[in-house]
């Protein structure tokens, strides 16, 4: 992993607590441990074992003017292809040693299409995600089923759907990719099929057939029973998102539950055929906070990605702040403190690797000043 | 239970395969069985394990005016109030010894109430729902929320929910109970309490708040985590269901999947906190039948009431056919092969005990012609 | 059901509070209910929904002397072959009409077996179980794995798996066959099958194949993954749950948790795929007091049937009390509460419909001066 | 993570299909997405995205002999404290750049403890097991339950459980100690607290309180329902084990099924509360291979360590392949083909990742020449 846990054992750790007193015979041992592929424990355990989580990945933000413009770019120079596959541009966490990925287990990246460009089908176990903060004009094709990207829109692509785009408009389109690709590349869980070049199907319907069989509140088809790892819902689109954050708000003013907390509404996008998140390792939602409100601090384990989709306001992880606004994107590692403060309306897409630790039990939460 | 199952042990089941024979002895073994409260096996088990289910409950076919008509007399000479709690009159199965279940698990029945008047406000284990199949202007408020109820409309009262109804209108409106009440009953199940006299919030809004929480295609608030025994949605609204079936059949006609079988659309209502059924004892769905479609016969290990939502057609159960028109119930017993038939455009609202037997993993379901 | 539920209308109802005035008005409906059948809530509802559970089935003891008496003089006067299929004899609860039913649910008789003799093989849907307070000799063969049945075992035979007895012994065999006979018959799911007219396995192992897969502690196959709606053990074997049981007690006095009360040890029986209930519809468990002991008074939603396994003692339900010892039976109604005294040292074996009520989330338990 | 997948952008990707052809432009863009902490794709996919799982762990093999020698030699120069915590000494992976992961989700380390030694007491988050290849005289005290250790005995410490160890005996022991200590790490989800100086209850008990409550086969208390994360089973004792796999051998002569493949049985420990795994991400086993038996290749997602507990063999994984005797480890990592094969009667240990993968839906297996 990091340099900080490598061999050979390690000097520095020769201070820490319960370390056993150099000679030339442990210099010995400890060459011994090497030679056999061996690191001990007691040297270690700080680092594997603290108190809280210590994640290597770091707060940070990424300013969405900055991505537009180097996709932009790339979109002059890049051609889109079998190959490549994807005009796609990765969110780097400074603290993972310059691997592209924005925690150790999410990847965010902007996508980047020219006015009829196509990228080809392929599918992979990676489940995917996009999210539209500006723009529209493309339909990705999943498992044959175009579906239509417009602002504000939450769109699936669960693992191993086959999946390509093509842009019908006449201006280029840039959206935010999220997968779990790290955390599949760590595990060693991927696979990877090609399909056609192109996508099958490019009509340019409104709504995908997966809502229409799907988008209906609580109501389900008859002929398509049980329950899904992932949801069959296509697209979430943003005049259902909006509805709902503004009821949470209304009945708040009427003076009955439904929101977080006073002025901060939250839907989670759900699998209609379980209740539960809409991808096995990834949990999204939009909050809306109104003007001025400051959240509770709160930390979780696992870690987010935020992005914001209306608005500006502020963003604090741990001691750094940083103002975003529209596009702007901020990563935030594992059991990082996190308080939101909305200088005007905000609202804020989130995306999380949650549904990991929930599954194996390893989930905790802690807000400011409340027990553990 | 029934006559054909009480003792003394029947000399009928003495010529039947298997039995002993008869002698001064025997007949004084089975006179102590019935001192002793015994009763064998031999003589009983060709009622009690037949080859396949053979239910007490005879499918039947009740006429929506003929209910009104009753109800509407009833609305001149029974008030509602504290003790008799509703003016609910129950289809009472012609099978079932005159007792008021529609099946040995489920209760129908017609609820009436006059311009301006209120059902006092109990709660109940079981569980309970409403259906509309014409009228408006009712409000049942469902554990202080105020509920609408409309023509196409399909409402809950899970159990253990506080509720009460009041009219608003200036007409009479009656609409469909559905509850578990012969399940309950049987298994000993129940607990009731009163509440207050008069509904807390005689408000009328369009929405009730839970609606506006839980009514959002693939949606769920934040703060509201967890899966339910029964669904939160109060109100699965008509122009929702609606626009499913519509677009289920337009899926048809483009060549994709998801009606039940050609010309036959349908949508079961869910609980969007698991996917599953609305509330733990009931099934609820809505058909849609093109004019002339004839369905495949099915049978299923449960029991079912129907009731035509718009339309007109006919139902075949076993060598029964019955033409039905808008309102207009039949009760389809355990087992019993199903035949539908659409004259116009059937519109037909289902309910069901199924969940009991998915739960214990008792469900079967065979089609004509199908291997079981 | 009752005749306490059936048409005609009560006129006894009117006296109930809410109900209408009478008047030949109401005379004329009531007998337009009938017509039509149906029937009002406003004048059942008392019997429909009483405040807690009012169950038909009552508390009742049978001696087990009684019922070896009965089942002997049938050994000689009733044969066991296809068509009676089984020497079984059922307690027929006096508040259910005569039927065979130890409770709205559940089936408990004594089966009988002469030496040498065999019972034909079947399968149903119903579940069952043995368990031997006396005796032994008889193999159970279950879906072909020869079963032997020995003093103070618990043998299964979930639904539909094919089931046939044969006595290798010398002498009788007698032992307690419990099912759900009485909710498969109420609820109209059944479904039955001959199988061999002889059983087809007549080897007679200590250990069924099913206890050698299975019944390893904490161990399970790895080429038998996944989950079953019933347990895989064939056979429950007293020297394991006795041994429980003796832990618990000596636990106990070590002063550390694992009793269900003071003096009071009690296991349940497992499905080691899921650590649920052994069949989906029946819950099973061995009890042991320490002479002297009293337990709290409990209800609880569901009906259950006791049987003495060793040791003497008195079993209180409500008003009634019957002194107890090896072999007697109680069945005790839902919601009755029940007290066990302990004269000596007193095993007790105890089946019960819960795991129906647990699936249904209508499960509740009350202690004796505990809150609800 | 590992250096092939870091920044700056590499040029050996320029060459991979679908590549950009290079240019001053091209180059400008590239040091762009440095200075904003971007990675493209395009450049990655190849590594990130590969046709089926290429991880960065190796299979490898450790001689148990050298691993106990430089624990022993550990011994004589490193204390155990507070601090150090404990004397393990791990397995590092030589495809993990030195960290002292087994594989990247699995830690796998001897631990040594000397005559009349303790282990200071702690908890964390990450699940932890001992496996006994040799030896006994330790007490592991789990949450204050002390459990004996002896050879073959398989132990859990689930996370978050206060334990501590000390040795009772005259002489030193050495066991496997296995953890999710790189997953929690990489996936930052540690939790760490220290207890008391000195385990708290140094009774010797052959058996811990948790078998005495929970080691019978098919049974449960019934005062502690419901199901856990983990198992409460602190051991699994040898006996239990031997007996299983010999019962599936044996069963196996006899013509019924229950071995994995000709010759090869295996048992899976397990969580009685659940029937699954032991602990949420790891999955333990005990497999036998008769002499001379050559088991099927076989693929999984996921990684694996095994242990020979007796006999000798050789363990192929890919193109390599290891002569094995008692103690040796041999590291299996994702997707892998592993072949064993038995000189003699082969017992191995086996503990994976798996449960992980299940939970997620990510998991495969491919047996040679079955179709995926």
């Amino acid at each position: 992993m990091s340099a900080s846990t490598a061999s050979p054992v390690r000097l520095t750790a020769l201070d820490a607590p319960g370390q056993p007193t150099p000679s030339p015979e442990l210099e010995d041992l400890y060459r011994g441990f090497e030679r056999e592929l061996l690191v001990p424990l007691w040297t270690e355990i700080g680092d594997l074992m603290p108190a809280s989580p210590r994640p290597q990945a770091v707060a940070h933000r990424w300013r969405w003017a900055g991505l537009v413009e180097l996709a932009r770019r790339s979109g002059a120079l890049v051609p889109v292809g079998r190959g490549g596959e994807r005009r796609a541009i990765a969110l780097a966490n400074p603290g993972l040693g310059g691997a592209p990925f924005a925690t150790p287990t999410l990847w965010a990246a902007i996508q980047y299409l020219n006015p009829r460009e196509d990228a080809p089908v392929h599918r992979h176990t990676q489940h995917a995600f996009r999210f539209v903060v500006e723009g529209e004009g493309v339909w990705t094709v999943v498992d044959g089923d175009p579906v239509a990207m417009r602002r504000g829109d939450f769109l699936l692509t669960p693992g191993w759907s086959f999946h390509g785009h093509h842009n019908q408009a006449e201006v280029p389109m840039a959206w935010l990719d999220g997968l779990d690709i790290p955390f599949v590349h760590y595990t060693g869980s991927t696979f990877f099929e090609f399909g056609p070049e192109e996508v099958n199907d490019r009509s340019t319907p409104a709504r995908s057939r997966a809502e229409r069989l799907w988008s209906h509140p609580g109501l389900r088809p008859v002929a398509l029973p049980g329950s899904r790892p992932s949801s069959p819902i296509a697209a979430y689109r943003w005049e259902h998102t909006d509805a709902a954050l503004a009821d949470q708000l209304a009945l708040e003013v009427e003076g009955h539950p439904g929101v977080v907390e006073p002025g901060h509404a939250a839907v989670r996008y759900t699998n209609p055929t379980t209740g539960g998140d809409v991808m096995p390792t990834i949990r999204a939602e939009m909050h809306r906070l109104r003007p001025g409100v400051r959240t509770a601090t709160r930390r979780e384990v696992g870690s987010a990605v935020w992005q914001v989709f209306d608005g500006a306001g502020r963003v604090r992880v741990g001691e750094q702040e940083w103002a975003v606004e529209r596009g702007d994107l901020v990563v935030v590692p594992s059991w990082a403190p996190l308080t939101l403060t909305a200088d005007t309306r905000l609202d804020l897409f989130r995306f999380a690797d949650t549904p990991i630790f929930e599954r194996l039990y390893a989930d905790r939460v802690q807000l400011e000043g409340a027990p553990r």
